[in-house]
């Protein structure tokens, strides 16, 4: 027989599935679900439902939204020729802090991690290149993770991108904005020497 | 504007209000959410909704349960003479491993923590000293933490029971099974002699 009731352990298992929580995190998070008044808790069903319901994937640039297009692909007043893509929802996130970026975006929905099962064919890329055919889109920006994984994904993103007459460009590689020379590592150092620029 | 929409902005807050997780957990939970299919997320949202629909406290012993009494406190075979007290419904979880205890339970709701604003009356101190006196109970064992906030809340409490004509325990101190020596701490070598038993 189960200590708690099976509604508890229902509960368990259900918050266990999201990400970063184990078993014993998503037991301290049911206790404080029981413990708070039923307002509060209902609340956080509530926006679970509601996102579900209201949220969806812009059929232009793939970011979340709740309306389609997604009021940034819908914004006139944005450059709609340079398109920068990003792996995920967060990534834009970064990019959309005031006078950071004005063009528009593209979300890949991942990077092609071949050990994770995500390949190429699950990616938007195959939407992106039609975007890039379509004429508007003058410059398209790979705005993907430092690392070996998004290297790997923007290369073939800028190998299918051939296809199109656009100029492709990635993000610039270099020190940190703050940081200091004995702090920088071998990679980042040796990036930034292979990108110097003129001074003066 | 925010880059997200409303609702998913709601989640992110809602989220980040559970313990132990921050605002960067609530955002990756929150994509998450919107990941998975429809079904999937509901069925979270309504484990929260059910919980907290038909869970509530048992009135003997204030563990969690969908009957009152619990299945513990209405369970004949157990012995209810004797009353293990714990901080957490979690330390009860602990102790109904199969062959451990089987007498019943009393939860205190937390334990004596002024600087967290948990004090005695907050906890079901008096609903125990009830119990208590009611003739059917004969031994109450403090298992509470083994920590300073631990010992003052099994200090305040056997003190109330003293008007209970009832032997009060606590668990015993020591080694824990399976240490070595010289990993044990200096408080767990000082409990261990003072608490050492006779041999053969």
């Amino acid at each position: 027989m189960p200590v708690f009731s099976p509604s508890v352990e229902t509960l368990v298992t259900e918050l266990s599935k999201m990400p970063g929580i184990g078993r014993k995190s998503a037991q301290r998070i049911a206790f404080y679900l029981l413990k708070i008044s039923k307002e509060e808790a209902l609340s956080l069903a509530e926006a679970i439902t509601d996102v579900k319901e209201k949220v969806s994937f812009c059929s232009v640039c793939f970011n979340m939204a709740e309306t389609d297009p997604c009021h940034i692909c819908a914004d006139a007043a944005r450059d709609h020729t340079v398109v920068c893509v990003v792996e995920e929802p967060k990534d834009l996130l970064a990019l959309e802090r005031p006078g950071t970026f004005k063009g528009v975006y593209h979300v890949l929905g991942g990077r092609i991690a071949p050990l994770d099962g995500l390949d190429p064919e699950k990616l938007t890329i195959r939407a992106l290149l039609e975007r890039a055919k379509s004429g508007e889109v003058q410059e398209v920006i790979l705005a993907l993770s430092a690392t070996a994984e998004g290297d790997g994904t923007a290369l073939c993103v800028a190998d299918r991108l051939k296809e199109a007459a656009v100029r492709v460009t990635r993000l610039a590689r270099g020190l940190p904005t703050g940081a200091s020379l004995d702090y920088a590592n071998p990679g980042m150092l040796a990036d930034a020497l292979r990108g110097r620029q003129d001074v003066g």
